[in-house]
Order: structure tokens, then sequence, then C-alpha cells
């Protein structure tokens, strides 16, 4: 039967031990998207257009929350990382930013919340440009889609 | 036409100045979801059954967080906040951990940025401990739902 | 009935709300301690006489961990601060580093977790550096020795 | 005759060079007590034994601290981190919470700080959470019981 | 005769309190430069012609910056800021990156650090962009150039 | 023909991935310096002759500066750091403050940056400490003099 990896028998809380575990190379793709009305897809687009600065800080600020994971979330470990990729594309047709974050190490233990932190932050930036027009703009879809290294291989999923 | 309040004339980001507005009392009220596999929410469940620590510990993660916004999306302000309320609630119906995060302020701009930052990460705190048994975990729906103070008053959405 | 404030109804985790409260002018003062073996104690106090590095180092780390404690501690607010005074004194009788923070503000809540986290990082900081040298030594004795300011108005204790 | 390894001929702070230590496995653990008075004590207890968060959140605080050490105390080395683990027993007799922490690394030094610091931290977060009901709480016995790996090999104290 | 503000009458560092000082409105400006080799500048001058991101980034880590001064510099009081401007411009005849920060706030002292923060990061983050390319770039000429606010009112230099 | 690591072919940032670069040991070694005036350099150098804590801090803050550079710089590597040096002389000529830190890791990357930094946050903590006396400070001339390991082996410029 599964368990909870981060409870104990008692449902306290802990940090899993990785000290049995040998870095190995790791990765973690994760994605998220951030629903916009049309006008305020309409002004992200035409700042993307005029070559401006709002993706690119959203870009950034994913970048810099993927290093800072374990000081966010609280059972996780300080890794070093080897390399982030964060990617911010329109979706015109549905007035979506979709954002997808990769991150990869050599450590004992996976990437994943690294990958879904920089998306999650990313995602909170673009609100925050657009906050002032568009109150109903939606952080969602927030998962992984693809894991290699670790004992459980390569898998990835749509 | 409405703008980009963070972007001037020439699509280059910009904080926004605050400077000219009076401090007032302000209040934020985001929420979100992590979407559970039916395994993952039952473990969650009985660790709540239990009194175990699961959603203590995401509820911790995103008080603190909110407290760190301004580090993390790089043109909010830094801000005393007078409080935070973060609540996880569970749907079993939906497999659902529901976040609801309010925070307070008596300042020259608003808290949303604060209230989403809490849901997120609380969210991703979720997310870690389940990830495990969970590889398809979602976290999303993360949205304001209502505001106080501030120039737009009163609002609230469903 | 007493009750403890950081706790719901049900035991629940909260931050308390003080948002009703006013800013006002507010002071606490907390000490602690480190006991040293003889040996670690000639070599502090011989630094200090050379007017050695030592312990203006461990003053400047409870300074700054005075600045951080809300990052620290889950459920205090973040606030701004007037001042911060870190002292310490070496005690050759007893071996003893003894350690004093006082920390002021005007806001509205108060700063004894402040002078107490100031206290306790000068004290880590004063064993990392005789750890080589001494390994039996212990921090200690960390209290609030006085307050000002608040509901409760002066207090102080010996 | 033994030096301050933190400090040079002068007396001047320094950071030791570990680049020629290899990397090894290392563990600390660290022991501390808040006392409490009756009435106190009593609150928390009935916190715990109603499977109330006091002593949840302040062993995540622990946690979080040990992981940031190296930001607290100045003279520290950022260190990836195996595992954490904080508890926090109640003594009734002496109303006093018992916290322990053990931390284990594959590293070129030691992890004592790391666990002073989580310990010196939930401490302080219990304080935290008590001081509305219990002005003369105290932090005490904060001490190194056991460290095993580096030159010095395993070590225990009682 | 002047004294430095940040040392008591034994030399010894202390925080300046500014508890009896009343918030005002206060702006402070800085400037500085990153010089490059003809080479490294006129791969910046091509990325910015292509509306790249070295300069926006580098804009940006200058705002953060700026905000976490009191985190970095260990006798500078955390503050609240009202806005955060920060400017890189191109001088290609002398192969200058330009920087200007101007920071304001409403408090109790001002915010020459912060504006100086602000400029220090930014050309460390042009630096990094364009280390592969220039071993030898430099960042100088950090320095303020106008005060506003404070006991000492309006002032500018050259 | 050379291109900016940190761009990819749309000028688009990224964040360089070392994962097929093996650790090896490096060091970085930069320098910088605040230029004072007459009476701002009498009162640190009078510090400093009577052993007053002026340059120990700015000392300290540097080596803290050093180990949070990827906090700072957007697009740099979190890496664990072997040994870091700062080292302030007084040059009573010209009045100036000459920085130098020298900084060592075994790690895919280098640690330029994290010299860079140390040397700015040192620099910048001087002039916090001056600036009520001299307001005409001037931080400069920071740049790197030595790095080696990785690719390009040792370097050395003047």
């Amino acid at each position: 039967m599964p368990k909870l990896s981060h409870v104990d028998g008692k449902g306290k809380a802990r940090m899993v031990d990785v000290g049995r575990k040998k870095p190995t190379r790791r990765e973690a793709i994760a994605v998220g998207t951030v629903t916009l009305s049309r006008d305020a897809f309409d002004l992200v687009r035409r700042n993307q257009v005029a070559k401006g600065d709002v993706l690119a800080i959203a870009q950034v600020a994913g970048i810099q929350a993927a290093k800072r994971t374990w000081e966010l979330v609280p059972l996780c470990h300080p890794l070093p990382l080897d390399g982030i990729d964060v990617k911010l594309d329109l979706d015109a047709g549905r007035c979506l930013v979709m954002i997808q974050a990769s991150v990869r190490t050599r450590a004992a233990t996976g990437v994943e919340m690294e990958a879904l932190t920089a998306v999650a932050v990313a995602g909170l930036t673009v609100y925050d440009m657009v906050k002032a027009v568009d109150r109903a703009a939606l952080i969602g879809g927030i998962r992984l889609i693809a894991k290699r290294g670790g004992k459980s291989g390569y898998s990835a999923s749509s």
C-alpha cells in the first residue's frame, strides 16, 4: 500500500533522507498557464510584438524561483542545479500564456518541485503585470509533464 | 484604452510608484486547488483524520510565502502585513485540496499578489508531499476572489 | 482562561491579526549566554584583548538576524525596525559570553521575537567560532528581560 | 596550543577553507529546551493532545532554519543536506519542551551548526506561540550531543 | 568634528537608531558604469537593437536588489519602498553601459544605499552576461548623484 | 564570432547549462576600491588604528554576499563554496579602501561572480558607514584579477 513519503508512521512530517541515494543526472519538466481576458491578452501580445519586457521578466522570475525552491517548500532539499530553462508562449486562440520550465541537476533527489515552482512564480509574475487590467486572470494547469533520472527512469505524460 | 501598469511607453518594465497613494486598509482573498488521484487523496484525508501534519505544513508554507512575495515577484513592493490566513479543505467528491488565503495590510498598494503567492506555495507544498504516490497531481484555479480597499473599493467574484 | 494566541479554537495555527492595533513605539530587550570551556574562553578573551573580530562578527550576525526574524519564525509579522543593538560581554569568572539585544520599532506589534532571535543567532555565531576547540559549548538562558510599549506597557524582569 | 579556526594570526575573521577535505558522510545531533510556566505548558500539552499544530509548526521552522544556516552564521559554508529531523517532546514534570535535531550531509565540512540552528529556531518558534501567556519562558541547553564523520569520527556526549 | 555614524565611542559597530525621526518623503539617485571591450559592447548593443533581454534582466536584478539592501548591508534598516527605477543606457563612444537607479520611500531614513545597491547589482548582472567574451570588464563609478528629503533636504552633484 | 553565453539565438535570456561539465577546482580573485574624502578616510583609518569594527563588518558583509550571489545575479548557478577570503586595506596616499576577494569551489562552473559580488557588497558596506560624513564617496574599479581552473586554466591580469 502506498504511503506519503513525507510523513512518518504517526502522520508527523519528515524530510525524506536521501543519504543512501547516489547523485545521478536528473531532469524535470513542468507546465502551466495563465488565462487572460481578451483585453489583457492583447496588451501582453502587443508588448511581445514590440519586444517589450513582460515575458522576459516572468521568465527571469521563474528561473530565480527554481533556485529558491528549498526555501519555499519546507521539506525540499537544497540542491545544486545544472540548468534551468523557462519559456513563455502565447496562445492567441485561447488567450493563454503558456509556461514551461525544465530543470536539470546531478543530485540524489529529483527536481520536480524546482520545475513546478519556476512555473508557478513565472505565472504569478505575469498575473502581477496584468492585474490592473484583468481582475479575473487565472493561473492553472500546473503539472509535471516529464521526468528523467532517479529510480523511476524516464517518463513523460501529456 | 487600458495599459499594462508595469511597462512604460516603450514596453520596458517598471515598478509602479505608489508614493502619491495614502496607506489604507486593504485585503485580498485568493483561492486555488490541488487535484489528486483517488489514492493520493485518500492518503491526505487519512493523514488529516489522524490529525497528521500534511495540511498544517502546507498552511505554514503559504503564510511564509505571502511574506516573501516581494522577493519572488520582481515588480512587487515590500509591504508590512497585518494578517495572513491560509486554509486548506478537502473535497472528497472531487479529490481536491481546496486552498484559500486572505491577506490584510495598511499600505499604499494592494495585497493581491501576497494572497495568490500564499495559495500557489501552499499548493506546491501539498504537491511535494504527495508526489511520490501521484505523478499526475495538478495545481490550478489560482485566482483572486475578493479585494477590499484601494481605489476600486470592495469587490468579490465567484 | 488564557489561550495560545497563535492557534484557533481547533488547535490550528494562525497568525495574529494586528490590523486593529495602532502603531506605537515599542522596545524589547533579550539576553542569553554561551558557556565555554576555560580554554575556549581564554581564546575568545585573548582575541578580544587583541581587538580581534570574534565578538564583532557575532554582534553583526545578531543584528542581521533580528531583521530576518519574520523569515525564520513562521507566524511573526514583517516589521520595520528603528534600531537594533547587540552587545557581547565576557564574564571571566564563569567562562561566559553574555549577549544582550535590544530592538525598537514603531509598529502594531512587539519586537520580542526580534530581540530573542538576535541573541540566539549571535550565540550560534560565537559557537561556530569556538566549536573546533570546545565540543561542549552551550547556548542558554535566552529570555526576555524587558518590554516597553504595546498593551502591557513597561515591564522588566530580572 | 589550540587556536580559533575562524581567525587568522592577527585575530581577523576568516572562513575556514575546506577545499582540501574530501566530502564524507557526516551527521550532527543537537538538543535544547524551552522552559515554560505551568499554564503555558498545559496549553501546549492540550494543543498536542488535541493534535493541534503548535509543535508541528516549530518542527517545520527548525527544518527550514537548518537549510538557511549559512545565511545566518556568517562564516558557515553553504552545504547540500541529505536529511534533517527535528523532534519536539514534552516533559510534563519539568514543564519543558525538549527539542532534538539531527542533520546529515555528504560534504567536506560538518553540520553541527545546522543542527544547532534547527534547535534554536524551533525553540524561538515555540516561544513565539506561548509568549502572550508566558512572559518568562526561557530557551536553553542548546548543545551538540553527537557528531559522526569528519576527522574526529564518531563521538557522543550526554 | 565629524564622526562615523555607525560606530560608537569605542569604535564598535552600531545601527543608527532612527526612532526619533519622522517618516518623510525621500529619494536617492545613484549611477555607475560597466566598461566593456569593443567586442563585448557590440554584442550587448546588437542584443539591444534586436530587443533582446540583456539589459532588461540587469534592470530587473537591480530592482530586486534594492529591495534586499537591508539583507546585504549589515547596518541598514529594513524599509518600505514606494518606487524603484533602474535604467541602463549604452554609450557607444566609450563602450560603456551606464546605469542609473532612483529609489523613493516615505521613511525615517534615506534610501541612498538602496539606490547604490541597485546600481551595483545591475552592473554585476551585465558583467555576468558578458564575462565569457570579456575578461577585462570593469564595474565602476558607483556613486550618489542626488538625494531629496531628510535633514539635508535637496542636493545634487554631478 | 563570439556570442553572449546567456542569450539564445533570438536574444532571449538563458541560464548556461553546465550539466556536461565536470566539477573541478576553481578560484577567482576580484578587486575594487572605495574612494573617500580625506576626512572620511581619516575616520576610517583612525577606527582601524583603534582596532574598531568598520573594516571587519565590511569584510563579513562581503563573505556573506558571496554566498548569496545566485540569489542576486539572476542567471548564476547555486554553488557549494570551499572558501571565501575578503580583505580590506587602506591606501592613505590616495584615500582609498582597497578590497580584494578570493573565492574557491569544486564545481562545474566558475566563481568569478561570487568574487565580484563579495567586493561590491563589501564596498557598499564601507560606503554605508561613511555616507554621513562623505557625500561624494565612490565605489569603483571592480574587476577580476585572476581565475584558476575551468576550461581556460590559470590566468591573471593586472
